[in-house]
């Protein structure tokens, strides 16, 4: 059987293609994994052509692997198995906007930065903001979050409703549209954050929050990276509604200063935000001036141009390009353990010493509001032995983590390259999302090879 | 074989009972349902009895019906099976509290008010609040919520971890001590709101919040009950980051008021509480004030001083006994519908007339912030008659909430009264949630009969 046929026979030769370059360009995703070609690429436009694909997929056992943006960070698009890629980027459209219910729904393939331009004409915004253009399907996939998850919580807090196509072509909805419901089993969490193991995302039900009447960035400086997170764990257990608060280390806001073209001062600092009334808002800022005073910061700078609080977030957004693009012949692995706030500051020197110990280079910054960091680890994909080391540091990085009481992934999901890790963080329960696996997808064609060990 | 001598072999004779008294008390909840007396109570003392009772009744297919403080509305904690009736009283412990996390591990039988007394002393609080003094427990298996929902979120916002103990014995975690995690399913939010039909919980790590700097509560009264839920509606749109706004209509006013002694004008009315720092908080009252204004309210009154909030509270609290206890011979049926807020408005009007239409008496109350509410409604159990308009008021008030995109029980669970609807609300997700309940219960024993039909 020729698959690339049998597909152009069933949705229609437009819907399917086996072009190298679209082949190529749905080999792998942002992160290091190896890439590998799909054997062909759909494009459903509905959710029948959908059902139609997973439906023949399905007697067929063929593997299907989901495609949103390509800016996933665990390899979660790669076709390691190879089979069907299926690109949502022709299902990227608005269902409805409902301003009065808080409310937008929207098809996988829309990106956040094109869902969040049409809000702006009613006022509103949707939250979630991994710093990549990921689309809306590929955040609920992975249970994105990003830096304002301290105050507005990841996507599984913020999707009331989701279309579904199960491996068997049946069709469910997994909510409803109140805005919160006790009848029956929480499907939405259990298929949000599920990688395209479980089922095809076709409709996705978002909750909207009114664009704050104030807001006010801040950032500022610190002697050690230790009193930066302690600064930041004073002001979260102080009870001050913060909305974002990253931690961006001095070789991180060198690098992109450098690429960027911002002239931050090279320290190692948190990046603050205020969300709120103007009152409320200065209130907290004295609050917080006063903490990171006391534990030894400088240059406290605020910023309530809009403009120039864009142009603070994006640097800080733009720090995996800013690595990547200034090392083009090197690899990036970004690590994404999440801690209780307690253990956070232990772990992030720990972090800081050990690249020194092993020699690598790299950033640590992250979502300090939640526990949540990164380390952006520059190893030279050629050698063997930069491998290795980059491989072990992240190996201690997540038993530390997973000592402490935290996860091997805070955001970025499962993926590859955190399989390995899934034994030791869940035990039993491990087996039981097996078995829910297994209940789901029994041919195992849903993005095979992905989260479980030997799937 | 004897049940009785069986479980006191299992774990000692102090550990099981057939009393008369313990066996009635253990037969019903707050809830209008027909009681059913286990065959059995059972009191486990730790999540090794639990593993003992569970795998036991497994072997000989003997339903478990896991029971709290006997709260809940819908009959979850009613043996209709009979066999074990499984209290968690003494499972009441505060394993572990962790300030400098903002979290706390207790055990399930802890009761809300035990526990936020405990947290006092830390300056912090847990915020689900469903006004009856519901054990941890059970308001994790029935997603309960209440009138800080709005704010705060529903229990399965607030639960970072379960122990769970599963129809086969086995003992998982269901999350992790981190703030977010995205590695592997999300059992939690599967087990949260699962009304203890797919497993026991044994501990449960709960997210903790500052006791708010400055807080302020409010009520106001309204022409129309249609200009209160407006009020409420615009005050959301708003964006104004409202604690608590609460629905109490002219009926349940007079009840309160012959109840809790209280004085409140029998006019439909709103109740609302700010969360924050004091200039915020006045920046917002004012807002508000000047909204409702606009909608036509009168008596707009503030209640900072904390006794007199905490009995305003308590009197929005009690109105479920304000009823219960001032009719001692009629039954109460409350409704839990919720709904998109932009439909609350006309499913509110629309329910007021129906009480009339039927010629009814009840009240109609709720947390219009989420778009839940209840009707509180009065009927003769004695009467075929009144029990029939009951059942008809409530199945006309499901069908329009479901109409609208809806669900049929907001906080309340489905338990027994709401089966009937799981169905037209769930559509095809309903054999899912079924293969689920299959996968994780074979033998149906763990509180059979419950959310599903004919199971």
């Amino acid at each position: 059987m020729n698959l690339y046929e049998s597909l152009c026979d069933l949705v229609g030769k437009d819907k399917a293609t086996i072009n190298e370059t679209i082949l190529r360009h749905h080999s792998g995703d942002e992160s290091h994994h190896l890439k590998v070609e799909p054997d062909v690429v759909a494009f459903p436009e509905s959710t029948e052509d959908v059902m139609k694909i997973v439906t023949f997929a399905n007697e067929h056992k063929i593997p299907i692997v989901p495609y949103g943006a390509g800016s996933g960070l665990e390899g979660q698009a790669i076709p390691i198995k190879k089979g069907i890629s299926m690109s949502l980027v022709r299902m990227s459209s608005i269902v409805e906007i409902k301003p009065e219910d808080l409310t937008v729904t929207v098809q996988p393939g829309i990106t956040r930065l094109k869902l969040n331009d049409e809000l702006k004409k009613y006022g509103l915004f949707f939250p979630v903001d991994p710093g990549a253009d990921a689309s809306i399907g590929g955040m609920a996939a992975t249970n994105a979050s990003g830096t304002l998850a301290v105050r507005y919580g990841v996507m599984r807090d913020q999707i009331l409703n989701m279309e579904v196509v199960l491996a068997d072509g049946r069709v469910i909805e997994t909510g409803s549209m109140a805005k919160k419901s006790s009848s029956g089993y929480h499907l939405n969490s259990l298929f949000i954050g599920s990688e395209g193991t479980l089922g095809i995302f076709t409709k996705i039900t978002l909750k909207l929050h009114g664009i704050p009447e104030n807001i006010i960035a801040a950032r500022c400086t610190f002697p050690s990276i230790r009193s930066c997170v302690d600064s930041a764990a004073a002001i979260l257990t102080a009870g001050i509604p913060i909305a974002r608060i990253e931690l961006v280390d001095a070789r991180s806001i060198k690098q992109v200063n450098h690429f960027s073209e911002t002239d931050f001062p090279e320290e190692h600092s948190l990046f603050i935000e205020f969300h709120g009334n103007q009152s409320g808002n200065e209130e907290d800022v004295d609050f917080v001036k006063a903490i990171v005073e006391d534990m030894g910061s400088s240059h406290f700078v605020f910023e309530t141009d809009s403009l120039k609080r864009a142009h603070l977030w994006k640097a800080r957004h733009d720090l995996h390009y800013a690595f990547s693009h200034s090392y083009p012949n090197l690899s990036i692995l970004s690590t994404d353990v999440c801690v209780p706030i307690s253990k956070l500051p232990e772990i992030v020197e720990y972090t800081r010493n050990q690249l020194d110990t092993y020699g690598l280079d790299g950033g640590v910054l992250g979502h300090v509001g939640d526990g949540n960091f990164h380390t952006a680890l520059l190893y030279n994909p050629q050698d063997p032995d930069d491998i290795a080391k980059a491989n072990q540091f992240n190996r201690e990085l997540v038993s530390y983590a997973l000592k402490v009481g935290g996860t091997c992934t805070g955001e970025h999901g499962v993926g590859i390259g955190k399989i390995q890790f899934q034994k030791e963080e869940h035990g039993t329960a491990l087996d039981v999302m097996t078995s829910i696996k297994k209940l789901f997808d029994p041919s195992d064609i849903l993005n095979p090879g992905k989260i479980f060990p030997n799937s």
